[in-house]
């Protein structure tokens, strides 16, 4: 027992440095040159899309080669503004024709440097997309363009007696929201992108149009051949451009209830949250947030929350159902030690809590004003939470940082947005470490390195260790199979 | 303009051409010679699974051929029964060296006929993989091998206050769910396996184990590279073999009702459905059977209830949450015209209710004994499910054929269970034309045509007009990706 016991750690070992020498030949071949544009190029993307949708200027490129991350910006060539998916088509053809890298631009909201052209290449914006193409209100579902963002949508819906629930923070646009898989606050209900994408338009590097589940299907199930939808759903444009998406809409609730409430431990907050989900109350946010952040809040939205590990709640009904909803869960939280619950129905106090809450990012920033987010995502299953959480924030004190803490916590998905000075680096250098720490301890526990976010630039090497060699392989297998090229965001999800 | 018109029309024509031509040279391939097995061949298996585990019998051949659907028997060459994933991973090796179909077997309860051996080979049976590998009941997971069937599982479950709502019916095997994307009467609540699943361990074609979402993680959410889950859930046996999945699991209601009531029009029923899901009723269970259907049931299962197009409804919740759903619905229904409302509270009433639902496609084949059935199945947007339901009606009238249609209308899903005897060819060619007509329509209708029963060989035609030729090539660049040889469950999906 005792050798075969030694065998097994050697070679798990053995697997570890292949995966680790994987990892190396992969960076080499990432610090690969970029690629040398013909100089008529310019000229040739501006016969498909017209002359006033090319620019080479340096502060359109400047706008266009970051997101809202921490990454250092990267310089697309130039940058395309796309107005139909024949010019996206033609784009893609062109730069596939020459090799040259392509990347999709939706609101540029992204976390993990998604749109950054680390290979240069030609930025293709999509923001001019912005038709609306269908509502179907008697089926609970809608198409819109790449351009279009959930804000504009749930304007545009608000006579229908409809809404699409994924809210992410940001106004991302919705065919952008489909490529990174985003959920956010109403996840816990609602589900995330994946659940709530029926079909898209997708463009493939060799310029080919087609809609992932067949022209015009709209159906809440199907069975029929490969699910391609959920394949191009979080690809991160490395797969295709998506120029369309049919997305479900939900009933706009008939009443909407919000409280806020606190705890002596995470580990409190957090069971409470299990109890929620147990009893089956259909919760529409739970949402935690660690004293550091109610401090934030209460600094920057004008709060006054008591600073200790709080939970923002949000309830979707009709009367009857919100009254039975808010009493459970009211008992489930005074059970568990918590206090000072607040509820507010006024739609005023509701929509300024959860300003808040979606301005927590720039509430963090405000604790050491100058700086700029870092921020991660880590998921993992509810039962680890507590584990996962107490041990980051151990990790912070240790290293001296400031690193407020909020979770989808019904979901088992949290963020810690540090906040870091540019040039900062002994920080910077502490913060990604602790980020590692965070996110391998995160997987150790059943988790993944990112919940919602993606995996960008900035946890390529997380990913590997997540899914491992064969899953990579995997992965690359689908990607050399639909970009034989590599011309679609070179780069990205994988070195 | 005309001109412009003239030309659109022609270069549709001109690429319905090249559709059609395409799939009669697919058709050609299909012809294709089977496979010569070697003579050393079922030695070659019987070293890898044991003697006892290989069987060339016909009686075991015979019951390896074929699903519970209409499909002629296909017998494989041999069935070799697994008893864990490493042998699976050697007898794919062993099969992708010598270039031999793989069929994985579940339950044989297909639709499709996505277990017959069409090209010969090895079916490999996974019924005596049945480890309930783990259950996290905090985190409202498990993780089953591949032979643990649904029902199974949620013996295992009862004292756990968790259960898997999914139910197509049949006591499939929770892995054979996932590969055929299965559903069923709670879909309306609870989703599909698409939606189900977490994680699966998937053996490739060439023995490759690996886990789609990375070793053991079950996180609800990820955005950690390619969805590689959702596309092995509905691929059929043709990308890989699922060797175990980790689906998600709900706390059991705290109390059930079901009901029944009937309705003059088949738009009055669908007009009360989509009513209910526009108040956002959380509603478990919404099936609708046409008058036919109800009679079979009457006759079947001794029930007593007026012939006319009807639903059959569930509601999950607590005692107050379900006094609510259940009174808002009876105001829907009687205001669409419903009438004879019964409600069931007595367990022993509602499983008699549901197990006359379940036993529908027996009661159907019972209304002209020594039939076998013949089950189709399309899903619409279902604003749309009316003008489908009536048109199939109309045309099962004009053939002069007996077809109960039954659906789960809260998905615009429905089938047609027609009772067809095994020698009546001019019948079979009758319903067998119904059929193609219904499922055109659905796809006219912005529908599949399959919500749950998959491609398998009975759709791949259908799958070619609904996905188109691009949607197709991107299939088979996936497959080619993953499967090289062919060797996985060939003829299924595709031709």
């Amino acid at each position: 027992m005792h050798s075969q016991r030694i065998i097994r750690s050697y070679s798990a070992l053995f697997r570890k440095l292949q995966i680790i020498s994987n990892i190396q030949r992969h960076k080499t071949q990432q610090v690969a040159e970029k690629i040398q544009i013909p100089s008529s190029f310019a000229a040739d993307l501006a016969q498909i899309v017209g002359k006033h949708n090319v620019s080479t200027a340096n502060a359109v490129r400047e706008q266009h080669g970051h997101d809202e991350s921490y990454h250092s910006i990267e310089l697309p060539d130039m940058v395309a503004f796309a107005e139909c998916t024949e010019q996206v088509s033609e784009v893609a053809r062109l730069c596939n024709h020459h090799g040259i890298p392509l990347i999709p631009f939706g609101s540029g909201t992204g976390l993990e440097g998604g749109v950054n052209a680390v290979k240069g290449g030609v930025c293709l914006d999509l923001s001019k997309m912005t038709k609306i193409v269908s509502v179907n209100a008697g089926d609970f579902d809608c198409t819109v363009e790449a351009g279009v963002t959930r804000k504009t949508l749930n304007s545009y819906l608000r006579d229908t007696g409809l809404w699409f629930p994924i809210d992410p923070g940001a106004d991302a646009s919705l065919c952008g929201m489909c490529a990174t898989s985003a959920s956010g606050t109403n996840a816990v209900r609602y589900g995330t992108m994946r659940e709530n994408t029926m079909n898209l338009e997708v463009v493939l590097a060799d310029g080919t149009v087609f809609d992932t589940a067949g022209k015009g299907k709209r159906t809440k199930k199907t069975s029929a051949g490969y699910n391609l939808t959920n394949l191009f759903v979080g690809s991160e444009g490395t797969l295709g451009i998506i120029t369309k998406a049919t997305i479900r809409l939900y009933p706009q609730p008939e009443a909407t209830i919000s409280a806020t409430c606190h705890f002596e431990t995470v580990q409190a907050a957090v069971d409470s949250t299990v109890q929620v989900l147990q009893c089956g109350i259909p919760i529409a946010r739970i949402e935690f947030l660690d004293e550091v952040s109610v401090d934030a809040c209460n600094k920057f939205s004008k709060l006054n929350m008591k600073v200790a590990p709080s939970l923002f709640l949000e309830f979707h009904g009709n009367a009857s159902g919100l009254e039975d909803q808010t009493k459970l869960v009211a008992e489930i939280v005074q059970a568990n030690g918590g206090s000072n619950f607040v509820w507010a129905k006024d739609p005023e106090v509701r929509n300024h809590l959860w300003k808040a809450r979606h301005e927590i990012l720039y509430a963090c920033m405000a604790l050491k004003p100058g700086t700029k987010p870092y921020s991660t995502d880590v998921c993992v299953p509810i039962s680890n939470l507590p584990k996962v959480i107490t041990r980051t924030k151990e990790m912070i004190q240790e290293a001296g940082i400031i690193g407020p803490i909020v979770g989808h916590v019904g979901d088992g998905n949290f963020h810690v947005f540090y906040p870091v000075h540019p040039d900062d680096q002994e920080t910077l250098a502490k913060v990604k470490d602790v980020s590692h720490k965070m996110a391998l301890l995160a997987l150790e526990l059943d988790g993944t390195c990112t919940g919602e976010h993606g995996i960008g630039q900035g946890k390529r090497e997380l990913l590997e260790r997540e899914i491992g060699e064969s899953g990579i392989k995997v992965m690359r297998h689908l990607k050399m199979a639909l970009d034989p090229r590599g011309i679609m965001n070179p780069g990205k999800v994988f070195f």
